[in-house]
């Protein structure tokens, strides 16, 4: 576990201030990411936040026809208030801001009150909560779950939306709708490192894989010896359909790098993944393969479906400039 | 060091067809990746071929306006001679075929006698060598150096030309000037495994970095315990500026992750690059940085210069549709 770093206390900045570099939508004012070319006025934003360490999530997404803004926290730490409330303005392009939020306590807390003072200042906002991640609660406790790959799935829906002109109201209500209709699971092989840290902060089965594993380590509902790929797409499928409780339907599918596993696993996993729903008459309309949500270097990967409907459908396939996003 | 993987035995063909089904511009008939669109009848077809392990390399980059077709070997090995010519027919639309090869001696041979065949049955072939890492032979005797990720830029220029309706001389010609003026170094932070094998084929220095280090594992030249992100940039661009030969200047930059360095880190080393090129008054007219030739879950990274010119500059611009290529 080697890192390409200088000091592990500039690590957020100096990935960020390289990222304005690389591409040239991306505008850095302290842990703040915003467009370069600021809202439109008029318009609705839309914003996220959380912790570092999940390229693209989610600073990647700030772009044309996807977010606004994002506020950036410490490596796998939540933004704190006053870097939400700075994100916020940065996006607020005067018809209020709509924040879209991985369910993670630190990250809704500091957004709840970062709103709550720019309400005061008469703004707008509304805040919508992604917990996509089955693994991580039952069906009946669902708005318990972690928050996980499948958010990016509302950040394209609402800022589609929101740069298209919907209302506040509207661009809260297509990002909740996606929200709803998502599921996630992850598949953990070996865990990351903080940089600083001499070792990692938790670990992954020995030999094996860990099924449902949070993106920050968090404990999954499954451990056992390294599987198959056949396997290993099995034990996801099942349990997102499990959790979907009917066959059939028509899905877009997000078969995510969490970081080092490589893109030749990921189609072997696709080639798999495409099979079982197939059987189970589940019609892939869009696929989406690569790198979207992944902790630093950690191996493994998720899978994520949103039912799509016509509205979803048209909006995932909105053009947006985001560089992580695909034609 | 764990894959998701099924059979060894079945590893490159399972990952292509997936690659098939996850892409609807791919179509796999043994172990040639072709365009589902076939060639365009009187137009110049490009192709390649490679031993497998490196995608998006080498057939992730079939597609409109790149490639036609790529051979495919097994996990390291370059493909046999009739699964060359079976790429070459797969691309062939009448006005002969152009083989852009890394410097392999045994993709080269393979071709060499494909293209023969090819020419025997009345086809027309050209080939051209990209030989590009300076790491692995001096500046005098640079046509012995290995092909490595600054290929990419010779299949899309080349690739933009043939579908353009360049003649096979003057796709010839682009792609040879684009290989002229390509440079590459990497940078190894740790080995990869073969699939089946139980252990890695070559070592990574012990807490350290092996610079100049193939994508195979070949050699490098320079051992080092961990430097810091921004001395890796400056080992990579030093060395690069030297063979050179020149300041100033304007250069297309790729940043490639080999596998497993996520996305924050190259973020890190572009920044360090770009201060380092700006200080050499080497202007950065184009950028790519992610994963575009890979080793597997290699640790690691290279960075690639081509020197552009009015032709190069506008062919890299040329819309295509890969989905590994940026918009």
């Amino acid at each position: 576990m080697k890192k390409l770093i200088n000091d592990p206390a500039r690590y957020v900045d100096e990935a960020l201030e390289g990222l304005c570099l690389a591409y040239p939508g991306y505008r850095k004012s302290g842990r703040v990411i915003a467009r370069v070319a600021g809202p439109a006025t008029g318009m609705v934003g839309v914003v996220t936040g959380g912790g570092f360490g999940h390229l693209p999530v989610f600073a990647g997404y700030v772009a044309g026809g996807m977010l606004g803004a994002a506020a950036v926290g410490e490596v796998f730490a939540g933004p704190p208030v006053d870097v939400c409330g700075q994100a916020i303005r940065a996006a607020d392009g005067g018809a209020g801001v709509v924040c879209v939020l991985g369910n993670y306590g630190g990250d809704r807390m500091s957004f709840a009150q970062a709103c709550e003072e720019f309400e005061d200042e008469g703004g707008s906002t509304a805040t919508v909560i992604v917990a996509d991640d089955v693994a991580s609660a039952t069906t009946a406790e669902r708005t318990k779950r972690r928050g996980v790959a499948g958010m990016v799935f509302a950040f394209k829906t609402a800022g589609a939306a929101a740069d298209a002109g919907a209302s506040l109201d509207e661009v809260a209500r297509i990002a909740r709708h996606t929200a709803d209709r998502t599921r996630s699971i992850g598949v953990a092989l070996s865990p990351c490192l903080i940089p600083g840290a001499t070792a990692p902060g938790f670990s992954v089965a020995e030999g094996g894989i860990e099924l449902g594993m949070g993106i920050h380590g968090e404990p999954g509902i499954e451990r056992r010896s390294l599987p198959s790929a056949d396997e290993v797409a099995r034990a996801m499928v099942e349990r997102l359909l499990a959790d979907r409780g009917s066959q059939g339907g028509r899905v877009a599918l997000l078969l995510n790098s969490l970081g080092a596993t490589p893109l030749e696993e990921l189609l072997i996993l696709y080639r798999a993944t495409h099979a079982l729903l197939n059987q189970a008459h589940v019609e892939i309309g869009l696929r989406y393969v690569g790198h979207y949500a992944t902790s630093m270097e950690m191996a493994g990967c998720s899978i994520s479906l949103v039912e799509l409907d016509p509205e979803i459908e048209r909006l995932l396939k909105q053009p947006t400039d985001c560089p992580f996003w695909p034609r």
